[in-house]
Formats: C-alpha cells, sequence, structure tokens
C-alpha cells in the first residue's frame, strides 16, 4: 500500500548512512513508493563522502556528517541507519533542527518516550513522538509482529516459540561481501573468510547474532521479546527465542510456534491472514509453494505459509515467515513510517 | 567410543548402496573405527556397478544388486541405504541368507518387531531382532536424541520444540551436488539449479522436507516425532517439529526449546552432557564458541551449545544441537549398531 496519493506537498528527506545496505535500499523504496521528496540531503561517514548517489534520474552527493543542527536545518524527515552510536548522537540534532528522525538502530527503541513503529500493526503509535524520534524495530521483529499480530488480536498469544534464520545482510553489507567471499573460498577450496561472523558462514549456520547477556539470551533475542511486548503493547506475550545466521544473503525466516487463549485453527488463521495488510500467504506445500527468503528478497512483503496445527498445546500453531530484512525489516518500514508522518497534516 | 577391542573375529560385511553419499561414508568410517571386515561385499544400482571404490588399502568391486539370498551367503552384517523402495525388498533377502540387516531408510523403522536404535541412546534394542532387521534411524532425529535422551532420563521432558537446519546431502549426493550448482550459479548471476529441493537451496532456506501429510505436518517432521517416541519408548512426550532445508553441504543443526517435568537448569544440564556418550559441549558463546555444522562435519560427535534457560515455562531449557548427518546421523551410527552386533558373543 502506498500513501503517496494523499500526501499533498513534498517533503525535504535526509539520508544518514546513505551508502551503507540499508540505506541504499531506503534510496530505491523511495522512489519505488513515489514519496514526494522534494530536497534530497545525504549523508555518510568521511569515508564515503564525496561520492554521489543516483536517485530519480540525477545524481546526488554524498556529504559528510558533521552532526550539527544547521546541516538538517529545513529537512522535514530523516531517516537514519548508519548504527547506534551514531544514531545516539544525531537523532536530538534532528529533532533540534525541527525535523522527525525515524532511526533504524536499536538505540532508542525501548526508549519510553520513543514510538516503536510497524506500520501495519500500530501506525497511531508514530503520532505521539515527544522526543522528535520513532524507531524502527529490528528486522526479525518486524516481520514476525506483521504475521502475528492480526492472530494475537483474534485470539492472544499466550506463548510464542521463534528459532530465526537470520541472513547475512542482516550484519549490513560487510556481512553480506563476507558470506560472499566465505562460499567462494569454501567452493574453491580456500581457507575461511571470517571477520563480521563468529564462526565462517558460507555453507554454515552460526547461532550466535550479537552479544551474549547474562541471562544467556543473545542481545539480538532479547530483543525480539522486548520489541515484540513493545509494538503489540502486551508484555505478558511469552516470547522465547533462538536466533541463528545463516549463509542466505538477503532475506530472513523465522519459524514460529504460537500456542494461543482462546481457539485458532489453520483455517481461521489463513482467512485472517489473507487479508493482513502486508502479508502474503504463500501456502500450499503440496505443489511446493513456500515461503522462502530468495523468494521474498527484492520484494515489501512478509510471506506467510507451512500453516498447520500443533497438536501438542491446546490453540497451538505452526508457521513460517520470510521476508526482505532490508526492505519490510528495514527501509520500507522506514519509509511507511515517514508516509504516516507526511500524512498527518 | 570403538568397540574393536571386544570383537575377537572378524565379520563378513556387505554394504548395500555403496557409492551413495552414506555408503561411501559408511566405508570410510569402518577403516577408521577399525572394525574387523573379513570380506566386503558392496552392491549397487547398475549404473555403479563394476566400478571399484578404494578400502583399506585396495580396491573393492562394486556388483549390481540382484536381490537374491545367494549373493549374501556367508554375510554377517550387511549395512543398507539405498532408499526406501529397496531397503523393502533386500533385507527380507539378508535377513533370509542369516545375516543382520541394518537399515538406514525409513521402511522398516515404526515396525513393531524392528528395532530403532542409537548406540548411546537404546543399544539393549538391538538384541531383539526377530526378523533379522534392525533400523537407522532419520539423521535429524539421532542428534537430537542423544542430546536429550540423557536431560530426559534426569527430569523427563514433557514437551519439545524443534526447529531444524538439515543440509542438502540429507537428500543424498545429488542433493549435494545441486547445491554446489545452485550456489554457483547465483554468485555467478545465472539462473537457478533446481531439482531435487522444492525451491532453489543456493544462498535459501526452504521449510518442506519430503511429502506434506493430512495432519499439515511433512512426512520428515512426522519422523521426527515418532522416532523420538520409540527410540525413548516414551510416546508421552510431546514434539513439535518444524523442519527446515538450509544451504549447508554436510552438517545436521537443529534450535531445541524443552520443557521439563521435574527441575532442570543449565548448570544441571551442562553437566549431565559433559559425561553424555557421544555429546560433545562446545558451549562459550561469550567468545564465539558455538556448535555450528561445518565445525561438526566430518566428525562423530553430537555437539551441543547456547544452554540457557527459557523463563517462559517451568523447568524450560533452550539449547542448539549440531552433527554430521552422513555421519553420526547415519553411517556412524549404523557402524555403531554392527559393532553392538558384533560384541553379542
Amino acid at each position: 500500500m502506498t500513501y503517496a496519493g494523499a500526501m499533498s506537498r513534498t517533503r525535504n528527506v535526509a539520508v544518514v548512512g546513505a551508502t551503507g545496505a540499508v540505506g541504499r535500499e531506503t534510496l530505491r523504496v523511495l522512489e519505488q513508493r513515489g514519496f514526494p521528496v522534494g530536497e534530497l540531503r545525504l549523508f555518510a561517514s568521511a569515508r564515503s563522502a564525496g561520492s554521489a548517489v543516483p536517485f530519480s534520474g540525477g545524481q546526488v552527493p554524498v556529504r559528510e556528517l558533521a552532526c550539527v543542527v544547521r546541516e538538517f536545518e529545513g529537512i522535514d524527515l530523516a531517516l537514519v541507519s548508519a548504527g547506534g552510536a551514531i544514531s545516539k548522537r544525531v537523532c536530538p540534532v534532528i529533532a533540534a533542527a525541527g525535523a522527525v528522525a525515524i532511526d533504524k538502530s536499536s538505540a532508542f527503541r525501548m526508549e519510553p518516550d520513543v514510538p516503536l513503529v510497524v506500520p501495519e500493526v500500530n501506525p497511531e503509535a508514530a503520532r505521539r513522538r515527544p522526543r522528535g524520534i520513532i524507531a524502527n524495530p529490528n528486522c526479525a521483529t518486524i516481520q514476525i509482529v506483521v504475521a502475528v499480530a492480526p492472530l494475537h488480536r483474534a485470539a492472544r498469544i499466550r506463548r510464542m516459540v521463534v528459532s530465526t534464520y537470520q541472513s547475512a545482510s542482516g550484519a549490513g553489507e560487510a556481512g553480506r561481501a563476507e558470506l560472499e567471499a566465505d562460499s567462494r573460498a569454501f567452493l574453491d577450496g580456500r581457507p575461511p573468510v571470517r571477520e563480521k561472523f563468529a564462526r565462517p558462514l558460507g555453507f554454515n549456520c552460526v547461532p550466535l547474532i550479537d552479544k551474549v547477556l547474562e541471562s544467556g539470551r543473545t542481545f539480538e533475542e532479547q530483543k525480539t521479546v522486548d520489541e515484540t511486548h513493545k509494538i503489540l503493547e502486551d508484555d505478558s506475550i511469552q516470547v522465547a527465542p533462538l536466533t541463528v545466521r545463516v549463509p542466505v544473503m538477503v532475506g530472513h525466516a523465522a519459524a514460529l510456534f504460537l500456542e494461543f487463549e482462546r481457539p485458532m485453527d489453520p483455517d481461521k488463521a489463513w482467512a485472517i491472514l489473507c487479508q493482513a495488510p502486508g502479508v502474503v500467504v504463500v501456502d500450499e506445500p503440496s505443489v511446493g509453494k513456500v515461503p522462502t527468503p530468495r523468494d521474498a528478497a527484492g520484494t515489501d512483503a512478509v510471506t506467510v505459509g507451512r500453516i498447520h496445527r500443533d497438536p501438542t498445546v491446546e490453540h497451538g500453531l505452526v508457521m513460517w515467515v520470510a521476508a526482505d530484512n532490508l526492505r519490510k525489516g528495514a527501509a520500507t518500514n522506514g519509509v511507511q513510517i515517514a508516509e504516516l508522518v507526511a500524512r498527518e497534516e
């Protein structure tokens, strides 16, 4: 769904981290969704500054971010994806310049006065932003909540077990490049290439994303729990995650084992999901039709399939979701938030 | 552990499906574990017959399987991995010739008068084989039961949620070759290569292994449930599986969410697993030490890590297992069964 038709005037847009994996995808999504961009100001680190990036048939120069109010003057909306440390500094600066900062990092997500928004799920939350900052959730969490929110509303999820299958690009362009290099090395019988990941990722699965907490969970796993609670505004949902990096370039997937409070069955879930915003049901496994991350890559859909009963618990349901982590898991969700803000007036 | 020392005389061994992925690994494992092989008779389909396979410094000719009693006369033990259809025909013939058939296919696994054996878990079951057939479990199931059996004995598993990460070689040598071809095609920007899998597997995850049953589960998923029950001799364990093919050449992994009847915690699980036969604990995630399928490949260990509490249920535990599906998941388990039989006298 595109909201461009409802937006009466152009907005001046800044993209911070414009040359990264999410930043580049953000520019593509702005174009593809026809967002009414007035001025476009691009920022990156000193390394990328001075280059130019194609947009709408022209070339837009990339500036080095100085993190001062002046450089965001006249901007309406800033899409930020440059890592947590930079977000912490730049988002308040953007807000001070009078713009709305839409931040992809985890820096502000759990702050009580910063809304955490998935437009299909909690669009109204975007309006309450006393600090001028709106947080864009974790890539794995976004696709999960898009798929489970309508089911939760219908029958309330009591507990959810989640195993993820997360692509290399979740660790940025460097992660994707490392998977490509290590895969070629593996195929050619050369030594492993490893820097970003805990173990070589080519033709491998690595059950460790981000640092380990005292609880034994990783930070990535804890994000899945906390962000699901915040977006669904229900801390009582029990979420048990294990997050795993898999050798996929683009596209995250997850196995979901849902336990509902009230009756839920595959037919009912099908009917709800077929009408759910942002969801595409791909579920004819008998003829090989299942969602996969590679098929979801390049699209904005959260694809859902393998929907079937889990007979081991009351009102149990198993399903599988896959989506493009750079698009719906990051850039598209950010631009959708920008659309919500642009439609406010 | 090698039982060779306890075996007083050589045994005449047949390998049926000697040129397949599991058959070739079986020959390597027989050599590596020092199994006292007397005569070695190798069988394959007409396509591979006439070739020769290296063993113990010599070359052993590969014969075309005719499926008659005569060709197994004088054989003590036959290791069969040639697919279910051939197993159904050849195992009774092997037994009629007076040999013990150790079958890798799913053809006999759920037959009440055929034991289903994982030597670390239920070695005693191998003695009760009225039909002369012993079944070797599904590759994903073997590594799961090796890891959970000692915990189950200590605190009884009430429910187990399982998401698998299964390698291409689980679909045989053709599966492994297809993953290699499709991966190269993907990297070179050529069209996908797909025949064995429901969707192209290169840099992808495909949540569909084997055919779909009426219940919505796949046959692979139902095997995980039924075989776990049979091996652990406890049908009351609730098993909720989703089985997924991942772009790994060799090595299966699984995320396990265990709910125990009696108290169980990570320290207790660690202590039990560190002493469990066949298990190697690889669990220092803070320094990047986690089990991965690529690290487990080529070994006989069931590696276990990411052991931590699941606070969403009483006595809940999360862990991750990885093992070589061609070795412990197939060839090694089969040779271990052969060792059990050889030690009987």
